[in-house]
């Protein structure tokens, strides 16, 4: 250990804070262009985020950070402090891999694609899509090759969302699911059991709808004083540990959308305002990543918000929002959040049994795509066999199939199994939750949630990136990070629901 | 002319499009934290900000930076592109000139006396405040020093805010603004003449009130798909010529309050909107300073939202916003609009008559202290003593004296000129542009601003930064910058109200 290694380790923190204060104005500037900004605002929005991205790119990338990681990995740090290291050269490095030449290409290109999408998507017809998705793959397999050339360029698109957990285990899971699931799926659609819709024939009013909202983010303990609850065409979280809002959206025949919807987002906002506040700005103080990020909205979305205990707690407060539902009790709301539909084709409208199939079909397919095993042609046919073999339902148009999503517009490929990856996870946490607490149906129905709060704080979130996706469900869990709990989860209760 | 000198054009101006997209993105994290930021936000934003601010200055003090502008300083540019390495050099120069400690210092120091004025304010007492404002008023003599050791400092300062004026002009048109206003205050608060406040008795929803200022503000023309209305503890504008929003605040029993301050933010923002898109991010789409700023702000609310005509065309907006008005004309309400107070004390209260005198009292005193000729435990006396002397009124204590402005707190010493160079300059231009256009008295009844507006587009927006503020001035109205139109408007309005 030399000297001047401490020097090194505070320089390259100073360095990451100020990317990391980059990223969060990054992050300010997309929540107001979403929520707040006036439409004409657009031209001057995207050269202030194209600004800011340059420079958070230049300092991330900077020859000082690789001279101070170097010198840091020579000194005797402590744990905590080769974690930062760790995280801080594992972004370093994917960054400086990459021309900037390419970065500019990929952002260009996307923009662009955004709009044949939009508008391949309006007159549902995949191949105007099909030649910018074809040129976006291409992009992406070269920037997976600047990262490293020797591995399959989907696993290393995946990293950039996972970097932890690993392609094969994803794949593991995802197969697991598949396996498990698609029978289950099958036994729910030849059930006799149908869940009725107490929402079916009402309107209900947005104002109404956001008063309701905020009443359950007060009960879920949302802090006011650090967030806010604003609407957004695709509702979203954004913030950090000091000041973190939600958004959600209300849709006037579909009350339930909006609810689930703003009880997901405050799973969100819940993690990252429990991230520990004297850590702003370095990785000890910075969300894990996407899977572990998308456990908590999923555990509280889910595990608590759609659980029978929570909709005998919120039964008044429902039916005292909206009229007309004066005979609806807890049970039928319940069951009413957990249906499985018939004409179960759009991603965001699934429930949490079949969502998964949903994933897996978009995995396999980009997977392929990007590993060259697949034509960007055939994606739709493709698409429509994979629905009706996992879902028993075949999509009649491009609206309602391949084009249903924006992320492979954006260039995203590799993201969409950490939704699932985070369903996984969050039922292995909760689980794990009750294992040390005892069962908590009883403290749901009662409203209280501390118990809940406390553990996922000392167990997660005061974490921040200390710890690799792997070691922190470990830590957490005791475990390592499985798919049994998940599905056992869905079995029994879609088993009840359905009367399997 | 070398061959490479239109390249260092263009870097410079590449280079100066990141520092303007910095600075745009302070302004949309500053405007966040003012109208939508939870309040536990404020550490993590104040790290953001400082963030952005130093990597604005290390981008603007760059090498590369004086480098190009020198090589371009050698290259055959055109007018405008001239009058843009005039600009870029200007800002270059003062930033480089003072060392970052120093700047920090500055920015710790402001902060701190933030927090020390807001409790001496809250206690009326001026003794607590001033230990910190000597070392305020010393470092920013520091500051004057490294820019140019050789002037007086307060006039460095000045030129922070007013950089083409000169200090000598300012000067001379306050003196004659004092000598000329004194006497006449003197004979409107001898008059026998009281002007009724119709609503005096009433208090007035901030919902109403509200409505009324968004009505307004469409009736001005402001335009919405690049603005909008907010609310702030302070009224203020930030944006560009995409994005522009004003806010203002609603005081309950005083609905002239929120009125008079939007229009005067209209005027700010229909200034930055009538920008050249085109030119955004450069000196050539930029606003030319506080001064010119001001004279948009005040134009809107004075020559146009104070005049009887404006009050004829809204008075039935307002009788319908409002209960209890049902008997006030246009008239009355032009009276009310136009009320000098006896007991003058507020800045912020003032008529656009008295007002300069606020001025002038804060002027002299600040450009004293700064230049060693006042202590600073005496400001207290002499600002009472200012004040009997130029408004007739006695501060009873400190609140409603000294410490009534939160500039000084902030550090900021040569700005308040800006306010009445400001006014004054509205005054000139709106006379000038009502002789183009003849009297406008007929179109403001009939609220047809659009040749107000054209007139204000072509002669003073359109040219960004392009002029020298006196260029400006005599370029839109043929004559020399001079407070002769502002006299005779003040002498005429106040002469017939109060029938001198």
């Amino acid at each position: 250990m030399s000297a001047d290694t401490p020097q090194a380790y505070d320089d390259l923190l100073e360095a990451y804070r100020r990317v990391s204060n980059l990223e969060s104005a990054v992050g300010v500037l997309s929540w107001d262009q979403q929520v707040t900004m006036p439409d004409g605002g657009a031209p001057a929005r995207s050269r202030q985020l194209s600004t800011l991205s340059g420079l958070r790119h230049e300092l991330l990338t900077d020859d000082e950070v690789a001279d101070a990681l170097d010198a840091a990995a020579e000194a005797d740090l402590n744990d905590e402090q080769q974690a930062v290291v760790r995280e801080i050269r594992r972004e370093h490095e994917r960054a400086a891999a990459v021309p900037r030449e390419l970065i500019e290409q990929i952002s260009a290109k996307s923009s662009e694609a955004l709009e044949v999408w939009e508008s391949a998507k309006a007159e549902s017809d995949f191949s105007q899509f099909a030649p910018i998705l074809e040129e976006l793959v291409e992009l992406r397999r070269e920037y997976a090759a600047e990262i490293d050339p020797d591995r399959d360029p989907y696993a290393v698109l995946f990293e950039e969302y996972e970097p932890y957990l690993g392609l094969e285990t994803a794949e593991e899971v995802l197969e697991q699911l598949r396996e498990e699931l698609v029978p289950l799926i099958d036994a729910v659609g030849d059930s006799d059991v149908t869940l009725p819709d107490p929402f079916a024939d009402g309107t209900y009013s947005e104002q109404a709808q956001e008063e309701l909202s905020r009443e359950i983010l007060t009960d879920l303990g949302y802090d006011w004083e650090r967030g806010r609850l604003d609407t957004s065409s695709h509702p979203f979280t954004s913030g950090n540990q000091f000041d973190c809002r939600v958004t959600t959206r209300f849709l006037e025949d579909d009350p339930l959308s909006a609810l689930t919807a703003t009880i997901h987002e405050f799973g969100h906002a819940f993690y990252s305002l429990g991230l520990p506040q004297e850590e702003y700005g370095t990785p000890l103080g910075s969300s894990r990543n996407l899977s572990v990020h998308e456990s908590q909205s999923r555990l509280w979305e889910n595990h608590v918000g759609r659980s029978r205990p929570f909709w005998e707690l919120i039964e008044e407060d429902v039916r005292g929002a909206f009229d007309g539902l004066e005979d609806v009790d807890g049970e039928a709301f319940y069951r009413a959040a957990n249906r499985v539909y018939d004409d179960n084709l759009i991603r965001v409208d699934a429930d949490e049994l079949t969502y998964h199939m949903h994933i897996v079909v978009r995995f396999e397919i980009e997977r392929d795509l990007v590993n060259g095993d697949l034509d960007v042609e055939d994606v739709p046919e493709v698409w429509n066999d994979k629905y009706e073999q996992y879902l028993g339902v075949r999509p009649e148009n491009d609206a309602e199939g391949a084009l249903q999503d924006i992320h492979w517009s954006h260039g995203n490929f590799g993201y969409f199994p950490t939704y699932t990856l985070g369903s996984v996870m969050a039922a292995q946490l909760y689980a794990a939750a009750e294992d040390d607490l005892g069962d908590l149906d009883e403290a749901i129905h009662e409203g209280e949630f501390e118990d809940l709060q406390t553990w996922l704080r000392e167990n997660v979130h005061r974490h921040g990136a200390r710890y690799t996706t792997d070691e922190l469900v470990e830590l957490a869990t005791g475990e390592s990070y499985t798919a049994d709990y998940f599905l056992d989860y869905v079995t029994e209760k879609y088993s009840e629901l359905y009367e399997l």
